[in-house]
């Protein structure tokens, strides 16, 4: 069921043109792509010829109206996985879910029924949505607390493994000529929680992969709880390697305090790649795709972002990470600002130095493919990462150049497949089927 | 955008192993099938060479737990859909869901997705969930009451209209280069009524229909109610001509009081058909398929679902419809009782008589495949119906049959089309859309 050589895992985000807010205007395409689905099967199509495991879409369930971006989560991407499952073979998907916004017996349902018609090739990424926005879309209640929103996500997912387990066909024992079936294998189960009462069983039998793989993604003390209990993919930001190994070392030492087996979590972070013939070619093309159009406009955004006053600010002082650190009550995800914090605190970097290591809010990689299938390997030789969820800048473009240039020497290399083994995400992933 | 000349309209449902609770042990194919995504592929693929409109899934979100029954309603028919839309062209997919226990930002969103996905394939069949098996895997809250469940239905729908229509990307204007998009075609809905309160807009455009053909299924008050207000094909059960006309009467009657143009609605019930090379097979089929097992079964039956004391019983005894009126606050769906009530008013028979024009409460066609079609387009020519909804006792079985032996007569006398005409579900029901 599973490999026993360990190898790179790669997941590419492949929401609309791409994961950089400024970088549509350097893409191939139109504006008409981003609601098509035939674009995302290109897409699709074009991370299985790079033998990607998934393909991840995050979400929110709302439309962002700032008139200087763009749409960014539209067509529903539990329904898009759908219609590009039955399109493209092999390939994974990792959809994001609300868990403050969804009942546990629909979304169990629905993750299930996606799951066995995918072969076992669903990862359901749940978040606890954090957004006024998305709230205004789900009633007139303000957004409760974040300690409440992962008890209440944490809960969600304890029924939706009761859900998942509830039908399972392959406990039927014999069933006489005039019966369908042996109703005995499916069984309620009764749950009466703080947050959820829900009879069961789920109307949709056990799948492929026993359930849906789950990957979560919050930083915040309350996600890094709820990637311990029930997380399987750990999708974060993680800027420097002891940054990465500390993060990872938490999460599974948490793992083990409740009782489970950090051997069942893969660090999957999230990865920008610009690529160039050159270094300097790679660092021209980063202030392009950023927006910023120059060295000095990503140094004057870095001290806007974090509330430098320009007038204090020398771009080739070493900054202090103490300085960095987020605010755990504000209203945006905790994890993303965590990253710089750590990254500050475990090396010393000026700001010009900093600007050149992440991009929204990820590990930057700048430069040739070989330096970049380099830093890749670097950090997962060593296990501070399981592999990667590679935020294309431009999509098609660096998805395609990333596929051209890159797999090629991680294939080389031997620490990427050439082909498709194995069935389902658990089997790509080396992770345990659940009992 | 509109066929000039009226046609029969046909869907076929198609849930597991066909629509008869018995007829299983008599069909093709393995008790697997109920979960297979492939043998939907196989069903949807026969109908399709049947030219039928649309497939249509019934749905509960429970599982029938029944050891003498088998389970009816598994695999998420939204999420089926749209792998089948992906597989198969042209034929669409009419998808059961409840207004009770989905929020309507996320139907609205999830709905719009697969009609974008499949061209404008999509009819919703939206109802009011009545079974408290159902309410308990949402919650501890009991059933509402009926009126209360259909007044938060039509909301339901004023909202996620409000929703289809908030983002059009044809509202937009010149859109400068250094802009994605002219976000004036997005607007917020601010949505405040008795039952929701939605800020919107949706994160959907507009599709390829304005928004989702909508079905509606209810015939108690407050479903005629529904269906006048917001249904554009009616699902009901019609077992004789002047039933069916004064049905239609009531609720396109309703429809003009609410000023709504009755030219959208389209009369498309429920229909069994049994075919044999004689009457008389049909009528032995009949009796294997229902269980019953004979026609003295049918009697017993007859008389056991109505309340009947076999000791008064007399199968040859004109009935009387007033003693067949169902219980309007039952728990269950009122309509389906109406249509024996409203037969027995209309015409005068006797049990033997009746047992033998309605099966799991349709309309049963018993006969040659040219009497079968001589009695659909009887109904159909004078418009007491738009077209039928045909539920096969078996799947696959009784499908291929009515599409190897009815199809061809209806195309030879010219009501029904020899290939898919319009490439959206409006287009062939000759609906308008939405403006």
């Amino acid at each position: 069921m599973t490999t026993t050589t360990r190898r790179l895992n790669l997941n590419v985000g492949i929401n609309t043109t791409g994961y950089l807010g400024n970088a549509w205007k350097y893409r191939t395409g139109t504006k008409h792509d981003i609601n098509d689905p035939d674009y995302y099967r290109r897409l699709t199509e074009l991370a299985h010829k790079g033998v990607f495991d998934a393909v991840f879409f995050s979400d929110h369930p709302a439309l962002a109206t700032d008139p200087n971006g763009r749409p960014f989560h539209t067509i529903d991407p539990l329904i898009l996985s759908t219609a590009l499952a039955a399109q493209v073979p092999d390939i994974g998907f990792v959809v994001t879910m609300s868990s403050s916004y969804n009942s546990p017996f629909n979304l169990a349902r629905r993750t299930q029924s996606t799951d066995i018609i995918s072969g076992g090739r669903l990862i359901i990424n749940i978040v606890s949505s954090f957004n006024p926005a998305v709230a205004a879309n789900f009633g007139s209640e303000p957004l409760p607390p974040r300690a409440a929103r992962y008890a209440r996500a944490s809960e969600f997912l304890d029924v939706a493994k009761k859900l998942w387990a509830s039908w399972d066909p392959a406990r039927e024992g014999e069933v006489p000529p005039e019966r369908f079936w042996d109703a005995s294998s499916a069984h309620a189960i009764d749950h009466e929680g703080e947050y959820f009462t829900i009879k069961g069983p789920l109307n949709v039998p056990r799948g492929p992969q026993g359930h849906p793989v789950i990957a979560q993604a919050g930083a915040s003390e309350g996600g890094i709880d709820l990637a311990a209990r029930h997380g399987e993919i750990i999708y974060c930001n993680i800027l420097s390697r002891p940054a990465g190994q500390a993060f990872g070392k938490k999460v599974k030492d948490r793992a083990i305090a409740l009782g489970r087996d950090p051997a069942g979590i893969r660090i999957v972070p999230g990865l920008v790649v610009i690529l160039g013939e050159t270094r300097e070619q790679a660092l021209r093309k980063h202030e392009l795709f950023s927006g910023a159009g120059s060295e000095d406009g990503l140094l004057a955004r870095f001290a806007k972002e974090n509330g430098i006053d320009p007038a204090d600010f020398d771009p080739d002082a070493v900054l202090v990470g103490a300085n960095f650190i987020p605010d755990q009550n504000r209203l945006m995800a905790v994890g993303m600002g965590l990253g710089l914090s750590e990254l500050l605190t475990h090396e010393k970097l000026t700001a010009r130095q900093a600007v050149r290591r992440s991009e929204g809010h990820h590990r930057l990689l700048l430069g040739t493919p070989e330096e970049v299938a380099d830093a890749i390997i670097d950090f997962w030789a060593d296990g501070t990462v399981d592999g990667y969820t590679l935020q294309p800048p431009r999509a098609p473009d660096d998805i395609a150049e990333f596929v051209e240039k890159v797999i090629p020497i991680l294939q080389d290399r031997g620490v990427y497949p050439r082909s498709y083994e194995g069935k389902t995400i658990r089997d790509r992933y080396g992770l345990p089927y659940p009992a």
